[in-house]
């Protein structure tokens, strides 16, 4: 699992659409059809469907048929791994600004001379 | 900081290019100037203008012209926010995959009845 590598191109990209990102909100609670994750969205089945294959070919869904019914579920990797992208952005933030106010702090607040 | 509202669509969209992501990379390392973030792109200046300006849009990044030069920094709310899209589904994921942990031990990994 820990080395999943995700095309974060395509990821990010399906999640920049807000009705992509209500169907990953609601796989996160649990997995649902097709058609169950079309009933917020005012949209055609096949417009569903379409989504559902663009979250499934970055990896972040996956989805299987069984007799008439198309179940789809999150991949929990590939949630963790983009999320990973950005604590390790937001952490190496955060350390700058620690050690920018410890320098602060010593300095006294006084820029440094020269 | 806490009610910074991001546009994810915005966000998302801006992300989903890697010569965008590699200058987030860079700025959460520190401030930089335009031709600092072009470096390591093997673009035009106009080009990478124009991603600082993607960035700017959605709220990733600030930047300010001093004399000639552009500085670009970090807008560390705005990764935050994005970042807890994926920390919120994520925590909703494992919560139900533990539930179902305790589920499967409760019933000795036997499916329930009916």
């Amino acid at each position: 699992m820990l080395d999943y590598a995700p095309d974060l191109d395509r990821v990010f990209q399906a999640l920049a659409d807000p009705g992509r990102r209500l169907m990953v909100e609601r796989l996160s609670r649990g997995p649902a059809s097709v058609s169950e994750l079309g009933r917020p969205l005012d949209i055609s089945l096949a417009a569903v469907l379409q989504h559902v294959q663009v979250l499934e070919a970055c990896g972040l869904i996956r989805s299987r048929k069984l007799g008439r019914t198309r179940t789809c579920s999150i991949n929990p990797a590939a949630l963790r791994s983009a999320e990973s992208w950005f604590t390790d952005r937001r952490a190496m933030v955060e350390r700058r600004l620690d050690r920018l106010g410890e320098y602060l702090a010593e300095t006294g607040d006084k820029p440094a001379p020269g």
